[in-house]
C-alpha cells in the first residue's frame, strides 16, 4: 500500500510540470500560460490530508495506563490555558494594528484625496496571516500534547514504535506548517487574481499581488515573535524555577510529582518547543517565498518577461510545492529496525531528510528547464540554497554535538569550575559565527550571480530569494525531525513520573537525545534562511521606496558614507543586542516569581514534600502564564515601531541601512546565541554519560550552571531574533509610504524651524 | 609658585591664537597664514616637560622599607622582561610589513613604470607611528613600577600622600601620551613641510601631507593592538591562573608570596592596564587627529578655502594643543584634605576633568572664532564630541557603577547563584550599548550638519573627526584619572604582601576603588571616541577610493542594496565577533598552562606553602609572557589581513562595507564586554563590601565566577575592539590603491574563466 503510494507520488511529482507545459505547448506558444498557483493549492491541501491522516493514525494508538494518561491531561490542560491567555494578549496587538493599518488603508486616502499609502486588502491579510502562523501553532501543540503519553506507552513495548509515535507527530507539524503555509498564499493569490483583479477592485494586475501579500508575511511575522517569545519566556520561567527550589533547594529530583513547577515545565516543553517553533517556521517559510514572489514582480517588470512573468512571479511557490512532495516522500523513509542503536536511528532520519533534498534537487532542475528554456540559472540560485542549508546545519552540528571536538574541549573546561565553562563557551558561540556567515555571504554571491545580477540587479535579488525558498523547501521533513524533539522529551518525564522500568527511559532518552541532534540541524535551516530571506526583504523594500518615491530602482542609493545611512546601520545593529537583553531580562523575573511561587507553596503546605498533600500546579501554570505575556509585549513593541519611528524621523535610507544592519547582527547574535546555548547542553549531557566524573561531580554542578546560562540564549532570546530581523523588514515594507510621507512632513518642519 | 604657573598657562592658553591672529593681520590679510603646527610641537614639548618634572618629583620620594622595594623590584623585573619579549615579537612583525610597505612604495613603481599604489614615505612613518606608540606604554609602564611602591610607602603615612603619589603617575602616563603623539605629528609635518616639499621630493602641497601621515597612525594601532591583546592575554592568564590553584586549590589568600604567580599577577596589571592602555590611548588620540587632518585636506580642496585651507588641515591639531594646555591646568585643581573621603576624593578628581572640560570649551570658542570667522559651527563639532564623551561616561558608570541601581540589582542575582548572575551580567552588558550608540548617533548628525555636512559632504565628514578630536582633547587628564589605578592597586599588592597595618591596606583601597570609577569613565572616552574616530577613517577610506580611480567624491557609492555591499556589511559585523572569541580562547589556554605551572611548583617543592622553600616566580612570569606572546599573533594577523584579502577579492566597495559593519558591531561589542565586565567586578565589590552575606558567603562565590568571566571581557577583549575598528581603517587606506590594482587583476581573470 505505501509503495504504491510512493511511486504515485514520485510520479506526480516528476510529470505535473511536464504536463502543464505540454498542456500548454510549450513555454512560448501560448499568451496566457498556465496559473502555478494550482499545483501550490494542490501541495497544500496533499500535505494538509497526509498530516490529517497522521493524526487519525496517531490517535487510534493506546494512551497508555492512567497515571500516563492524568500526566498527559494536565500537560494538556496547561498548554491551552496558556495558548487560550496567549491568544488573548495577541489579538489585542492585531486588533490595535488593524486599526491602524485600516486607518492608513481606507480612511487616508479619503481625507488626503486619493492618496494610497497602502493597499485596501493589507489589514486583512495582515490578520490572515496571524491566524494562519498561530493556527501551524495550535494544532502541532494540539497534537504533541496528546502524543507524549502515546510515545511513553510505545517506547515501553520498543523503540521503534517509540520512534514512530513521536516521529508521526512531528511530521504533523511540519506537513500542519507547509500545507497552511501554502494555502493562505493560494487562496489569497485565487482570492486577488480571479476575484478581485476582475472586478477592478483596486488591483490593475496580477503583478501587484505579491506585495500585497507580504502584509500577510507580517501578521505571520507579528503571531510568531509572540509565540516564540511568549513560550520561550514561558518555558525557562518554569524550567529555572522548577529547577532552583526543586532540586537546589527542597533536593529533589528532575520531573519529580511533589514540584508544583513540574507540569509548567513539561507544559513549556510544549508551548515552548512547539508552538513556538511551529509559528516561527511558518513565518520563515511563507516570508521566504512571498518575499521572492514580490521581487519576482520587480524583475519580471524590469526584464519585459510579458507574458512569462506570471511563471516568474510564482516560481517560488511551485518550489515550495515541490519540496512538500519530496518531503512526503521523504517521511516514508524513515523507519528503524527492532534493535536500533542511536547511530541507526540518525541514519533513518537522515535518510529521509537527504532523500526528500535530492529529490527536489532534480525535480526543480526539470521543473525549471521547462518552464525557463534558457535560464537554468535559477536552477543554480535554488539549488546555492539547498547547500548553503545543509553546510549550516552541518556546522551547527558540529559545534554544538558531543560526538566532535569543540564541545568535548567545552566539557573538559569544566573541571577548573563554571567561569572558565562560560568563557569557553561564549567563545565557542563567538567563533562558531564565521562558518555560517561565509556560507551565506559566498550563498549570497551564488544565487545573485546565477540568476543574472549582472545583467539585472532585481533579478539577482530575486535569485537570493530562490536560495532562501530553496533552503526551506524541506521544511515539511526537516521540521519533522526538529518537532518529534519536545514530543520524545515530553515522554521521558511521563516515563519518569510514573516510574517506568529503566529500559523505558533509557529510550526515551535515546529519543530525545537524537531529537537534540537533529533540532541543531533545524535550527541551522532557520537562522541561516531568516538571512537570506531578510535580504530579499530589504531588496523589496528598496523596491518600494522606489514605488512611492517614482524613481528607477536603480537610482535607490542607500550610500555608506551618507551619515543618515551610517546612523541607521548603527542603530540597526543595536537593535538586536537590546532586543535579546530584553528577552534575557524577562526569563530573569518570570523565573524570580516562579521560584517565589513554588517557595510558598513548599512552606503553607509542609505535606508536599512529604507526598501527603497534592501541590498546586495550576497555580504555576498560571504564574508562568501570566509573567510570560506580561513580558513579550515590551519588546515585541520595540521591534514594530523601531523601524517606523526611524523612518518617521530619518527617512527610509536610513531605514534600508537600520534593516541591513540588524539582519547582520541578529544573524551573528542568533548563530552565537544558539550555538553557546546548544554546546553548554551538551557538554552536560557528555558529563552525565559518564565522562568527566559524571553526575554530581564538580565538574557537572559547573555544567549545570552553563546549561542554565545557556537556555535564554537558545530557547528564548537567539530563535527570536530569527524573526525580529524578518519581522522588521515585513513592517517597514508595509508602512514604506506612511513613512515616506511623514518624514517629508517632518524634515519640512525641521527646515521651517531652522530658516534651511 | 604653582599658583603663577597656572596663571601663566591660562594666559598662554587665550593668547597665543589671538596673537598669532594679531601678527598676520587677521585671517583674510596674509597669502601664508601662520603654520599652526608650531603651536602643537609647542604643546607637545609642554606636556614632555611637564612629564619630565613630575617624574623627577615622584622618583624623589621614598622607595620605602626593603620588603616593599623588594616587591617592587621583582614586579618591575617581570614587567621589563615582558616588554622585551613583547618587543622582540613586534618587531618581526613591523620588519615584515615594513618590506612590504617599502616594496609597494618603492619597488613597484619602477616596476610598472611609475604607478604609485603609496607615498614613499609610507614604509618609514609606519615605524615611527609604532615606536612612539610603544614608547609610551614603556614609559608608562616603568614609572608605573617605580611608583608602586612609594605611593604604597606614601599611604603608610596619609590618604592624601598616597593620592598624590600615584595621580602623579598616572599624569605622567596622559602627558607622555599626548606629548609624545603631538611630537610624533608635528615632527613629520614639519620634516615633510619643511624639507621635503621644497625639495620638491614626492610632495606637491602641504595638503598632501595628513594622508601620508594615516600611515604612522596605522603604526600606532598594530603596535597599540599588539600591547592592548598581549597584556590582556598577560594579565588575565597570570590573575585566571593565581586564583585558581592559589585560591580555590591551595586556599592561600590573594597576593600571598607563597603563590608562585602572585608576582606574574602584579606584573599583569602594569603590562595590560598600563603599557596596553598607554599604547591604545596613543593610537586612540593620534588616529583621531590625523584622520581628521586627512579629511580637512579633502574638505578644504573641495571648498576652494584656498591660502586657508592649511588652517583647517591643522585645526584638530590645534584643539588637541588647547586640549593639553587645559589638561596640565587641570591637574593642578586636584587636590584633597588630609581626612578626604572616598567622595571628596573623587570629587577632587572629578574638578580636574571638568575644568579642563570647561577650558577647552572657551579656549577653542575663542581660537576658532578668530581662525574661521563665520564658520563657528566647527566650534559645534569640537562642543559634539566633548559632551558626547561626557555622556557616554556618565552612562558608563551609570551601568557598571555599584552605587546606581544596575550594578545593585545585578549583585542580588548572586543569591540565586552563578548562573542568573551571568545571565543578568551579559543581559545588563546588551541593554548598556543603547545610550552610547544613540548619543554617538546623535553626535554623529550633529556634528555633520554643524561642520556644514548640507553643502559640502567631506566638510560634514571632517566635522564628525572633530568630534572625536574634541571627546579626546581632555586626554592628558582623563587618561591621569585612569592610570593611576593600576598604580593604586599595585601599592594595595605591596602593602598586603608586606603585611602593612590595616589602617593602610584600606587607604591603599580607597585609592584602587576610585581608580575603578574613573577607569569606566576613561573606557567611556575610548570607545565613544573609536567609534567616530572610525567613521572618519571610513570617510578617509572613501575619499582614496575616489583619488585612485580618478572620480568625484561624491561618486564614490558604495550601496546598501548591491550584493557587494551586503556581504561586506555581514563580514565586517562578524569579525569583531571572531576576534573577541580569539581572544577569549586565548586567555584560557594561556590560563591553564599557568595552573599546570603552579601545581607543578607546589608538587615538586612542598616546602612553598609551608614558607620555607621560595616559590620560582620567574617562571611564572616566562610562562605568562611567552603564552601571551604566542596567542596574540593569530587574531592580530586576521585584523591586518582581513581588509586586505577581502579587497583583492571583492574591491573597494565590499571593503568600505566591511569596515562600516566593524566599526558598528566593534562598537556596540565593545560596550557590551566593557560594562558587563565592570559589573560584574563591582558587584563582587559590592559584596564584598559586606552587602547579601559579605565575603565567604554563597553570593560572593557566585560573585567571584561573575567577576572571572568578565576579565577577559573588559580587559582583553573589550578594548582591542577599539583598536581592532581603527586599525582595519587604516590598513584599508594605506593598501587601497594596491587592492583596486589586485581586484581589477582578479575580476579580470574571473571575466576571462567564465568568459563574461
Amino acid at each position: 500500500m505505501k509503495k504504491r503510494l510512493f511511486l504515485f507520488f514520485v510520479a506526480a511529482l516528476i510529470l505535473a510540470p511536464a504536463c502543464a507545459w505540454a498542456q500548454e505547448g510549450g513555454p512560448a506558444a501560448s499568451n496566457d500560460v498556465i496559473d502555478l498557483i494550482w499545483f501550490t493549492l494542490a501541495g497544500s491541501i496533499i500535505a494538509l490530508v497526509f498530516a490529517v491522516v497522521l493524526i487519525v493514525r496517531t490517535m487510534k494508538k493506546s494512551r497508555g495506563p492512567k497515571e500516563m494518561r492524568e500526566i498527559s491531561d494536565a500537560v494538556h490542560t496547561g498548554a491551552m490555558a496558556y495558548i487560550k491567555q496567549q491568544y488573548k494578549v495577541v489579538s489585542i496587538f492585531f486588533a490595535v494594528l488593524f486599526v491602524v493599518l485600516g486607518f492608513i488603508a481606507w480612511v487616508v486616502p479619503e481625507l488626503s484625496g486619493g492618496q494610497r499609502l497602502l493597499s485596501r486588502y493589507v489589514p486583512v491579510a495582515f490578520l490572515t496571516g496571524g491566524f494562519f502562523s498561530a493556527l501551524s501553532g495550535f494544532i502541532g501543540m494540539k497534537v504533541a500534547t496528546k502524543a507524549n503519553c502515546r510515545t511513553a506507552f510505545a517506547a515501553s513495548r520498543s523503540l521503534n514504535s517509540g520512534l514512530r509515535v513521536a516521529f508521526n507527530s512531528g511530521t504533523v507539524m511540519g506537513m500542519v506548517v507547509v500545507g497552511l503555509g501554502l494555502l493562505d498564499l493560494s487562496l489569497w493569490w485565487i482570492l486577488l487574481r480571479y476575484v478581485f483583479l476582475p472586478l477592478g477592485w483596486g488591483i490593475g494586475s496580477a503583478a501587484e499581488i505579491p506585495p500585497i501579500m507580504i502584509t500577510f508575511g507580517m501578521g505571520a511575522s507579528s503571531a510568531a515573535l509572540f509565540a516564540r517569545l511568549g513560550g520561550g519566556i514561558y518555558t525557562k520561567a518554569a524550567d529555572v524555577g522548577a529547577d532552583l527550589v526543586g532540586k537546589v533547594e527542597a533536593g529533589i529530583p528532575e520531573d519529580d510529582p511533589r514540584n508544583p513547577a513540574t507540569i509548567a515545565d513539561n507544559v513549556g516543553d510544549n508551548v515552548g518547543d512547539v508552538a513556538g517553533m511551529g509559528a516561527d517556521l511558518y513565518e520563515s517559510y511563507v516570508g521566504s517565498v512571498i518575499a521572492t514572489m514580490a521581487l519576482g514582480s520587480a524583475a519580471a517588470g524590469l526584464m519585459g518577461l510579458g507574458e512569462k512573468a506570471l511563471l516568474f512571479i510564482q516560481l517560488p511557490a511551485f518550489v515550495a510545492f515541490i519540496g512538500v512532495i519530496a518531503s512526503i516522500i521523504g517521511t516514508f523513509l524513515v523507519r528503524s529496525k527492532e534493535d536500533a542503536t542511536q547511530k541507526t536511528l540518525l541514519r533513518a532520519l537522515r535518510t529521509g531528510t537527504y532523500s526528500s533534498t535530492a529529490l527536489i534537487a532534480v525535480a526543480s532542475f526539470f521543473a525549471i528547464s521547462f518552464l525557463f528554456p534558457g535560464q537554468i540559472g535559477l536552477w543554480g540560485s535554488v539549488m546555492t540554497g539547498l547547500i548553503a542549508g545543509v553546510i549550516i546545519a552541518f556546522f551547527t552540528e558540529y559545534f554544538t554535538s558531543d560526538t566532535y571536538k569543540p564541545t568535548k574541549n567545552l566539557a573538559k573546561a569544566t573541571t577548573t569550575g563554571p567561569a572558565t565553562l562560560i568563557i569557553g563557551g561564549l567563545s565557542l558561540g563567538m567563533i562558531s559565527t564565521a562558518v555560517p556567515v561565509v556560507t551565506v555571504v559566498l550563498g549570497t554571491l551564488g544565487a545573485f550571480y546565477f540568476a543574472g545580477g549582472d545583467t539585472h540587479v532585481v533579478t539577482g535579488l530575486y535569485g537570493i530569494g530562490l536560495a532562501a525558498v530553496g533552503m526551506l523547501s524541506t521544511l515539511g521533513i526537516t521540521l519533522a525531525t526538529d518537532a518529534y524533539g519536545p514530543v520524545a522529551d515530553n515522554a521521558g518525564g511521563i516515563a519518569e513520573m510514573t516510574h517506568q522500568p529503566p529500559e523505558v527511559r533509557r529510550r526515551t532518552d535515546a529519543l530525545d537525545s537524537l531529537g537534540n541532534t537533529t533540532a541543531a540541524t533545524g535550527k541551522g535551516f532557520a537562522i541561516g534562511s531568516a538571512a537570506l530571506t531578510a535580504l530579499a526583504l530589504i531588496a523589496e523594500y528598496g523596491q518600494k521606496v522606489a514605488d512611492f518615491t517614482k524613481i528607477d530602482f536603480s537610482n535607490v542609493v542607500a550610500n555608506i558614507l551618507s551619515p543618515n545611512v551610517l546612523i541607521g546601520l548603527m542603530l540597526g545593529v543595536v537593535l538586536p543586542f537590546v532586543f535579546a537583553a530584553m528577552a534575557m531580562g524577562a526569563v530573569g523575573r518570570a523565573a524570580q516569581a516562579m521560584v517565589d511561587e513554588v517557595r510558598r507553596q513548599f512552606k503553607a503546605y509542609p505535606g508536599i514534600l512529604l507526598g501527603t498533600d497534592k501541590p498546586d500546579y495550576a497555580s504555576c501554570v498560571k504564574i508562568s502564564t501570566m509573567g510570560a505575556q506580561r513580558e513579550m509585549i515590551l519588546p515585541s513593541l520595540m521591534a514594530v515601531t523601531a523601524p517606523i519611528v526611524v523612518g518617521f524621523l530619518f527617512g527610509p535610507f536610513t531605514v534600508l541601512a537600520l534593516l541591513a544592519g540588524a539582519t547582520a547582527a541578529g544573524f551573528v547574535l542568533a548563530i552565537m546565541m544558539a550555538n553557546s546555548g546548544g554546546a553548554w547542553d551538551n557538554a552536560k549531557k557528555y558529563i552525565e554519560a559518564g565522562n568527566l566524573g559524571g553526575k554530581g561531580s564538580p565538574a557537572h554542578k559547573a555544567a549545570v550552571v552553563g546549561d542554565t546560562v545557556g537556555d535564554p540564549f537558545k530557547d528564548t532570546s537567539g530563535p527570536c531574533l530569527n524573526i525580529l530581523i524578518k519581522l522588521m523588514s515585513m513592517v517597514s515594507i508595509v508602512f514604506v509610504g506612511t513613512c515616506i510621507a511623514v518624514n517629508d512632513q517632518f524634515v519640512g518642519l525641521l527646515r521651517g524651524i531652522f530658516g534651511m
